[in-house]
């Protein structure tokens, strides 16, 4: 079917509308009509070719909310009407043991990303949600509660997973000490997440200026990293740190704030962080590790905690040619938390 | 009590004969005469106040083997002529939840080193294993299973506890896949470790050059960490890394040799590493954590798995009067893997 979107024509072009075909559906395939997307910041880096990669045109977007329009023979799990959901991937081989064990973002043979990945049958580069229409794969569409504000959705299928799933699964519960390093999308997410599972959530952020969002977002601390003070009796004050600071940054100011056997976990940034000191590490078991959103049923069920307990990021609407100010506003960190395109603002 | 030593009197000197005083049996103490003591590297940092704090003069050594020769009117796990250990730790407060949950060495107010550590009660300077006899409080206490050869013994209680334990804590067994960073004193004790839980044991060099003493020692395999094809073919290919180099070093060349979900327990470093390369650990979850010796009840327990297994150091025996030789030897890592004091050689 021909769907419209915007897209990147070159490496870091503006983001011009563009018309383009969806692949018919296959027999367990599920076609959506979009309603939101959100617009994180991977989108900024694939669309300027940070990473390397990046094949144009490209359609960003994978936070995507929609209703099914038609199914594939096959499906079972959907049908038209459905309001449904997609994240950061639309495939994976399914046969591999972290498939098998509902990791397919950790999938053996690669997960097939939203946008910018190789679809596994036609090997044609799959295009993402800032369009009106997507077909994906019935097991890597997500089912969305029907409690939830449906405009507010869109970012939980990225910020919302990436920061729960480290949450979850290192156990955190009424009583968890969790410290959040960043307020920005992720980090206002993780704050969400890890106040609703009864955790106490802690803040730490560079100056005071974040404090009151930091308080209005359900955090019970808020700790200012450049107070020596502050930072001393915070020493072994956390189970779990999710470390949401998307550049290169000294993990070592923030290891000795986790207690014996505490863990913190990277989610922003994707590169280099400084030299670090293994004198924290060595004298308490402390750990540093990585996390990558999530699986789909962990997704799943994240949507379900997101219903039962009132989860929403905080979201600032706007219409698709409004994007690329968006995307200049995102860099400067001029969103509180997360902008979301309105895709009925795309006629198509 | 009078005893004798060998002493560093000053910082960096080298060590020589010296005279001093044990204190009076407490209620709880067991008085040791010592037959064997194993050097460790630390105990050279110490000699030379390479992390600062230290005092003198200085009586190194915290791998130790005796005879029980009398005990505090209060104890009751140990009599006279017992065979005994003790390990890098005499005391702690006994009361902190690490210490309830056998974790002397994680103690809040902090483990009593051996030797250079302040005595809780006399806020004396505790006074190391290379000597005629010792005094210990009775939990602090280890008992030498029978069928292991007492003169090898000694360096269980540094090295063999401080690989034991994280084996141990994150659950080696049959069939795990283990790869150990640098082959010293610690090196060879991980692989002899983790060969005896069953494991499959890869020994991560630089050269060639220890690859025949790799296998010697129980490893399956060796890899050259300058060979590009060796690791490319260990990408993702075990659960846990020993990694006991004890130099500054880059940890990003082997947490991709990690599964997902695997560790890498840094055990020789104590200071700072390299940039740190977040994608590993992002795109597998990815451990990096540490580990410091272990508490009393794991050491006991070590001690008996090496006792039923007949996990023993490779050691060189010396006479006391060869100690700071010894010490330039084990600089440029000429030693096999374990120096051991017979004691016998010290005239009281």
């Amino acid at each position: 079917m021909k769907t419209t979107g915007y897209a990147a024509k070159s490496e870091g072009s503006e983001l011009t509308e563009f018309s383009f075909e969806r692949r018919s559906l296959r027999d367990n395939d599920v076609e959506i009509e979009i309603l939101y997307c959100g617009v994180c910041h991977t989108d900024l880096h694939v669309v300027r070719n940070d990473w390397g990669g990046s094949n144009y045109p490209l359609v960003p977007g994978h936070e995507i909310v929609g209703k099914v329009m038609s199914v594939g023979g096959g499906v079972t799990k959907y049908k038209q009407g459905d309001t449904v959901a997609v994240g950061c991937m639309v495939d994976s081989c399914k046969s591999c043991d972290q498939c098998d064990n509902h990791e397919e973002q950790l999938c053996r043979e690669g997960m097939v990303g939203t946008y910018a990945g190789k679809d596994r049958i036609s090997g044609e580069m799959t295009q993402g949600g800032y369009s009106k229409h997507v077909v994906v794969r019935e097991e890597f569409v997500l089912s969305v509660p029907q409690s939830l504000e449906l405009s507010r959705v869109a970012p939980l299928l990225c910020a919302g997973i990436t920061t729960y799933s480290p949450l979850h699964k290192w156990g955190v519960k009424e009583g968890s000490r969790v410290a959040v390093l960043g307020l920005g999308g992720l980090g206002h997410m993780a704050v969400k997440n890890a106040v609703a599972m009864g955790a106490t959530v802690t803040v730490i952020g560079r100056s005071e200026s974040k404090k009151e969002d930091a308080i209005n977002l359900g955090a019970q601390h808020y700790v200012v990293s450049t107070n020596d003070d502050e930072m001393k009796d915070s020493k072994s004050a956390f189970d779990l740190i999710i470390d949401t600071i998307p550049v290169k940054h000294d993990l070592s100011i923030y290891t000795p704030l986790l207690d014996i056997d505490g863990t913190l976990v990277i989610v922003g940034q994707i590169g280099p962080v400084d030299e670090v000191n293994t004198v924290p590490l060595l004298m308490g078991r402390r750990r540093i590790t990585g996390s990558l959103i999530g699986g789909i049923k962990e997704t799943q069920q994240m949507l379900e905690f997101c219903g039962e307990n009132n989860v929403l990021p905080e979201c600032e609407m706007i219409n698709i040619d409004e994007i690329n100010t968006a995307y200049e506003r995102m860099e400067r960190s001029d969103v509180r938390y997360r902008f979301v395109i309105d895709m009925a603002s795309l006629n198509a």
